[in-house]
């Protein structure tokens, strides 16, 4: 979608706007004044003839004679009329469109069908709308304000994109008080038609735009967006603080908006695969603003921290929180309680003479005769002609430092009230640069040649998957006139009900010879009779492979993010500690690797005590995992448990699917 | 120690009270004076005649005429010279002390040398001395501040023991905004002589006091700490936020207050135990300190959450966070985004006219028309007649906000900046609440009767364990004239190169008659000819048990804490994954299998697909470990690994202990 009109309009038509300043029509048209419009405004209004001093029409239909192509409308009526203003407005050329008005989706059924109907004019006349049920957008870099949140011209070179209105205006709310600014503010509303994916897009390309903070509750089109995050996050951070995770938070996340319901782990793996920050905490999306807000902070940056500092116990704790966090302590410099600003001064001065490129905290709580205020000028004086290195604060305290807080602010220096709140940010910052490097564009998969059909028959799974490259342990469905040629043997009851078929006791193992097979054969007819005359429960032999390291992989195709690998340690552990770890489905050897190495449970795949896996042949199934799929989008779900890792190879003992 | 007059004395003697106002110790006399002190004042200095009103005495020795027993001497003085006063007042009869110099441990050797000189001065005259390099103590219930911090005459019923000064101070400085109070403040400082666990159990029995604030860099007599505390906080919540719990603060806190080292997962076993609140974060110090300043959160709470907002992306939010906490989601009340104060009023007092009993978080953020200091007051309205249910407040923003954010704050309603603050405060105290439901005073462990000798000897040790009441596997040194009555056998190794078994091929399993054993016992010499030249590496037999589930037992004692418990998962598992609990030594079977039930791995041992195990048996050897070390507190390390869990028993197979 072009949205350079849909931003930079050359006209604007507010359908609502009222000469009453109570309505919300008539504030977003104080709003574009405010913020130095150049364009034509129209005002539309059935009763008045002139609004704000601008000449007021009755209906757009008034507006025939314009060319309304690069006119954005803004409509803020009650919702049971919009529909008809957004097909007026297309039948006369518009494309651009906000709906402020509620009473949509998030309004029950009624709602939900008027939105489809928004969604079905947008789809036939090629529109482009945002809302309903938002506050507009504020584009700063062209001093326009198409919102009810009020402006105040501040500028700045982030974009904060959020889903909810009210969040957005808090941290609106929360910038005005330190006269700091965004380059844009874009509320998302109920996303009928304009939605993240798309402002994502328009964000990448705008060079005043260093990095883009999200709120959302929910993610549409889930692969596109990975796509373009990851796409995206190769030249800029993403932040996303997505809501809705927990089971609580998703009931009230459908009430309150109607968003989709998400599987947490599926989102969390999909949103490091974008390279993006996710965060988790409310607090952290102010944090993190904070910190992108100065330029030093999208240089390279080490995970080493240095500290000064006039309290000895704040530098302890801040040390905890560094390496809870990850990062590296590199020196602390205690300047004692009784340290003046000219020592603040002298010693970050003497840091950075020292070497250029670092990340220094300075801590300061107020002791006898501290003096905040003249710390926060040194800091800044420092900060100022060194722009190589970060320079963060942390004043704890209250009444004695909220004035150096709030000049520290003013001057771009990010300056926290705790310490695990710089630290916690920084950290974050560089993981995800370590995430970005490298990173490679997600691509929906492409679909592949099956080479050999799915069945749910358990041999010919088996038989399947070695085709797709996986080593798989011979196995075949007893006959009394089978010939065995290598003992042991292991005896298996598969079929729809041996599921579990340890628990079942429809496994034997240890079978040495050919008299121990025909009493296995026995016991397992005569244990199961009832469940052997289902001819879909069948008796299986497969060599013997046993010790090692028993793993699970799996694979699950989510409904928003497509097909998510699944691995973790195999038995009853994988199970009771739920340790499993997913990933989506588009790995190569490389990022196959890099997952496992991520994984918690690497020290046991990388061999303890001396014990050697081969977590090339782990890597190389997980690629067959992915390759499979592509080629196979019909299966819903495929367990491989127990996958067995040995020495040499990674070998299939058992699996399972489940396709459309 | 009987610190009455130490808090309330009747006289005051201040060394190094001075006329110039930038000297320590004539602020510390301008506080007092301030405070209202109603007793005598002897400022002490050599050169002056009278000091602010007050006749000036040149030594200590001028007051000989004078009881000095219910005088606080209050030494601000350089550090050299610290030692002769404090003798000087013991020898006139003086008790308590406060020692306000620095330059002693944290001042490297020599500063340490007058530490102890200090701490046998003490010892000697039986005297209660606070610091050195502390602030002194501000004693709100009495009026009196004996410290350098400045004077709010503000009260409150928390007490506030900071071992950082510094931390102190930003805390006090934060309560001085929003002319919030404590009723103690106190700052140990080195802790030469009185430490946290004096003033515990001072605070223990005063009325005045509700809970107990700690900010610590170490516990000194950790089981005398344990127990003060688990009996205290039977009574009154204790809060400790214990910094240096890192490598990196470890090292910084020893080279800031000469801390103790110590290990993190110990200490928080011995916090668990004792019944206290352990935070982590600085910022939970101030917003717990926010909520317990409230009476009703002292009330039975329960974990259930009800919202109220005017933004449901914040509820959403909310939601995550108080499920992700642990806390549950009562309802949520959503009064939409154009929400007034009085919608908010009848919202609230129509929920707590349906229940009595609740926890009610209110949200808010800034939206249209929102009026948040009205919003305020109405909650301050509702609140002041419904003490039954504890009501919070989270306003998100900035300028629009702050005003009602500081009414809430000085009409004592909790409110905090962002809904997970609000939420994990809650949680720590609604946690708490359970955790110190039963909670048993600890008692460093009686000393128990030797029932049999711990042999680093592998067949001895086991036999010691079978006296303990452990169920072990039989086991006997191979002899070639051993007669086996029951098979399978295992064979092993044991001895000083055989500390890990399996790795070193020290271990032959499944040996199913005579023929096999004597194979396997030829493979083992053949294969370790060398070391079984050390008389020392034996080869054992055992019979063999195998299967269901390995389990790991440890104890190790801390130098701190004393003997301390660990168990977990056993083989490559309980290494890689790290994932062993640990408790203090002093279970009984009630604890115990509380403790059990509380690890994370308690899905397995309680048996996973229908597998059962007797987990009391589990909880009995838990309980064998304790009375073990109790008898025997020679015991640095002992290690059961494993131990196997049945259906019927927990069965050492293998062990090895390390004693002083």
């Amino acid at each position: 979608m072009n949205l350079a009109n849909f931003f930079k309009p050359q006209k604007i038509a507010i359908i609502g706007a009222s000469n009453n300043p109570s309505k919300i029509g008539r504030q977003i048209l104080d709003n574009i004044i405010a913020s130095h419009f150049r364009g034509k405004i129209f005002p539309i209004n059935i009763k008045e003839k002139k609004i704000a001093g601008f000449k007021a029409y009755a209906s757009l239909d008034d507006l025939k004679k314009q060319s309304l192509s690069k006119c954005l409308i803004i409509v803020a009526i009650p919702a049971p009329f919009v529909a008809l203003e957004i097909e007026r407005g297309a039948k006369l050329g518009a494309k651009n469109f906000i709906i402020i008005s509620a009473g949509f989706k998030e309004a029950g059924s009624e709602g939900q069908k008027r939105e489809e109907e928004i969604r079905a004019i947008a789809e036939k006349y090629k529109l482009n709308i945002l809302g309903p049920n938002c506050l507009g957008f504020i584009n700063n870099v062209n001093n326009f304000n198409a919102s009810f949140s009020e402006t105040t011209n501040t500028s700045g070179r982030l974009a904060l994109v959020s889903q909810s209105g009210a969040i957005g205006s808090a941290v609106l709310d929360w910038l005005k008080e330190y006269n700091l600014g965004l380059a844009y503010f874009i509320s998302l509303g109920n996303k009928a038609v304009l939605n993240e994916n798309d402002f994502l897009q328009y964000l990448e390309k705008d060079k005043n735009v260093d990095a883009v903070v999200f709120y959302l509750e929910d993610i549409l089109q889930g692969q596109e967006f990975v796509r373009t995050a990851s796409q995206v996050a190769q030249k800029k951070p993403i932040i996303i603080l997505l809501s809705g995770l927990s089971q609580a938070g998703e009931k009230l996340a459908f009430s309150h908006t109607g968003a989709l319901a998400k599987e947490s782990k599926v989102v969390e793996a999909a949103l490091k695969r974008a390279g993006v920050i996710q965060i988790k905490h409310l607090n952290d999306l102010f944090n993190i603003i904070l910190l992108l807000k100065n330029k030093a902070f999208y240089q390279t940056l080490s995970s080493k921290v240095s500290l000064i500092t006039n309290a000895g116990g704040l530098a302890v704790l801040t040390a905890d929180a560094i390496e809870k966090a990850g990062l590296e302590l590199a020196d602390n410099q205690d300047l004692l309680g009784d340290a003046q600003a000219q020592d603040y001064y002298q010693a970050l001065s003497l840091k950075l003479k020292k070497k250029i490129k670092q990340n220094i905290l300075v801590l300061l709580t107020p002791q006898t005769n501290t003096q905040p205020l003249q710390v926060a000028q040194a800091i800044v004086k420092v900060a100022a002609s060194h722009s190589q290195s970060t320079i963060m604060a942390t004043f704890v305290g209250g009444k004695t430092v909220s004035t150096a807080k709030r000049f520290l602010l003013e001057n771009d220096i990010p300056v926290f009230s705790y310490p695990e709140q710089a630290i916690n940010s920084l950290a974050l910052v560089v993981k995800n640069q370590q995430a970005r490097k490298g990173l490679q564009t997600f691509s929906k998969p492409i679909k592949k040649k099956k080479i050999n059909y799915i069945s749910k028959d358990y041999v010919a799974l088996l038989k399947a998957l070695k085709k797709y490259n996986f080593s798989v342990v011979p196995t075949w469905y007893y006959s009394s006139s089978n010939k065995i040629n290598k003992f042991p043997i292991a005896l298996k009851v598969v079929g729809p009900d041996f599921i579990h078929k340890t628990d079942k006791g429809g496994i034997i193992l240890n079978i040495k010879n050919q008299n121990d097979l025909k009493k296995a054969v026995q016991k397992l007819k005569k244990d199961h009779s009832k469940y052997l005359k289902n001819k879909e429960n069948k008796i299986v032999l497969q060599n013997q492979k046993m010790g090692d390291l028993e793993l699970i992989l799996g694979i699950k195709r989510d409904k928003n993010f497509g097909h998510v690998l699944l691995f973790g340690l195999g038995g009853i552990y994988a199970e009771a500690l739920e340790e499993t770890q997913l990933v989506l489905a588009d790995l190569n050897r490389k990022s196959a690797l890099k997952a496992l190495k991520a994984s918690h449970f690497f020290p046991i795949i990388n061999g303890l005590r001396g014990k050697e896996f081969n977590i090339y042949a782990l890597a190389d199934a997980l690629v067959n995992l992915c390759n499979l799929v592509a080629a196979h989008p019909e299966i819903k779900e495929l367990d491989i448990n127990p996958l067995l890792l040995t020495e040499k190879e990674a070998i299939v003992l058992d699996a399972r699917v489940l396709t459309d």
